[in-house]
C-alpha cells in the first residue's frame, strides 16, 4: 500500500510538471532549476548572474526556502521579479514540487521574461527526485564542501545538466583538490560542463552566463518552429 | 489516505526508536545523533573528537551516506568500531531511520562501548524529522554556509541539543558575522550550547568534548539508578 501511494504522488507530480513544461514552452521561456546544499552560495551565484545578464535577458526567479524571505530580498536588488515560496506553509517540504511552481508562476508575467530560474530548497538529496517542469538543472557545489560530494550524492549529479564549483576565492586557504572534485563530477556524469567560479569576486562567471544564454537561444529557436 | 500512510510510517519509526532507546539505555550507552548539510565537516569533527576522547571513552560510530564508504574509511583510522550504512541499498533515503540503526547496531559490541555516535546523512532538513532512539542531537554548521541557516532550517536547530560552528580557521577569509550566526541559533533555540571550533586545527575542540563527556557521565548515572 505504501509503495502505491508514493507512486501516486510521483505520478501526480509528473503530470503537473509536464503541464508546467508545456506552458513555459508556449511562452518560449527557458526554465533552470538550481539546486545545492544549504550554504553553497546559490543565491550569490544567481545575484551575480542576473546582474550580468540583465537587461539583455529578462529573468524571473522563484526561490524556495523552508522559512524566511532572505534569499528573495537579496535577489530583488537586481530588479528581477522574484517570488518567494516558503515550504513551512505546507509542512516544511525539503524540495519544491511541480504544483508549487505552477502556483508561484501565477505571480509572474510570463510574457515579459525569457528565463525562469528556480532556486530550490537547500538540499543535495530530495530536490533531484522531483521534476518541476524545468528545461535544465544545475547543481552548485562550494569548494568548502569536500571533493567527494558527487560520489556521495550521485543522483543529484546524474540529474543535472551543469555544475558550478563556487567559492574558488577560498581555494588558497583550503586543502581542496579541485581537479579531483571535477573528476568525481565527470565520473558520475561524463561530459557535464563544470563552471569554476567565485560569485564573490566574479571570477569565472562568464562561461556560465554564456551557457545559460545558449540554452535560452536554443529554447527560443525550438519554440518558434 | 496519503496522510494516514505517512502517519503510519512515522508511528512505526517512533516505536522502533523507543526500542532502540531502551536497548542502549540498558547498556548505559549515550547515543548522539550528529546532523548537518553535506560538507560541513561532520566527519572531520568526529575524527578529531574520537582521537581526543579515546581510550578514556569507548566509542562506536554508525555513519550514514547514500553512497560510498569514504566517511567510514576516515573514521576507522581512529581505531573506533565503525559501521557504514549506504541508503542507496533501500532507495537512496535522505535520512537514517530507527530500523536502520537497530540493524547497524547488530554489528557493534554494545557491552564494549560508552558512546554511540550516529553520523547522519548530510541533509539539514529530513534527518531532523526522524527519531532514531538517540539521547541527544547535535548539528554541525560550517562558517562558510552563511549566518542565516538557523532561521532558514529552524526545525533542525530546534530539535538539536548542541550546535557546532565548524571551520573557524576560515573566518579571516570570509565576510561572516559569527556573532550574528550565534544569535540566529539562539533565536531558534535559546540556551543551546554553541561550540565554535576548527576541526582542522583543533582549536575550540575542548568544550565540545567536555559536553559529550558530561552527557556520557549523566547517562551512566541514570542507568545505574
Amino acid at each position: 500500500m505504501e509503495i502505491k501511494v508514493v507512486r501516486k504522488v510521483l505520478d501526480v507530480n509528473e503530470r503537473m510538471a509536464e503541464q508546467n513544461r508545456r506552458r513555459f514552452a508556449e511562452k518560449g521561456i527557458f526554465v533552470l532549476n538550481v539546486m545545492s546544499s544549504p550554504g553553497s552560495g546559490k543565491t550569490s551565484v544567481l545575484v551575480k548572474s542576473l546582474q550580468h545578464m540583465m537587461p539583455e535577458i529578462r529573468p524571473a526567479v522563484i526561490v524556495g526556502d523552508i522559512c524566511t524571505s532572505n534569499d528573495a530580498d537579496r535577489l530583488s536588488v537586481t530588479g528581477s521579479p522574484v517570488v518567494q515560496v516558503n515550504t513551512d506553509e505546507f509542512g516544511g517540504d525539503c524540495h519544491l514540487a511541480a504544483h508549487v511552481i505552477e502556483k508561484a508562476a501565477e505571480d509572474i508575467d510570463l510574457d515579459a521574461i525569457d528565463l525562469l530560474i528556480v532556486e530550490n530548497v537547500g538540499n543535495l538529496v530530495c530536490p533531484a527526485e522531483f521534476d518541476i517542469g524545468e528545461d535544465a538543472r544545475a547543481v552548485v557545489l562550494s569548494v568548502t564542501e569536500g571533493e567527494d560530494k558527487p560520489l556521495k550524492y550521485p543522483l543529484m549529479f546524474r540529474e543535472c545538466n551543469a555544475a558550478v564549483l563556487n567559492k574558488t576565492d577560498l581555494l588558497p586557504y583550503l586543502d581542496y583538490d579541485i581537479k579531483a572534485a571535477e573528476e568525481n563530477i565527470l565520473q558520475i556524469h561524463p561530459d557535464m560542463p563544470v563552471f569554476k567560479m567565485s560569485a564573490k569576486t566574479g571570477e569565472g562567471l562568464e562561461p556560465w552566463i554564456e551557457w545559460i544564454k545558449a540554452q535560452i537561444r536554443a529554447k527560443k529557436t525550438v519554440c518558434k518552429d
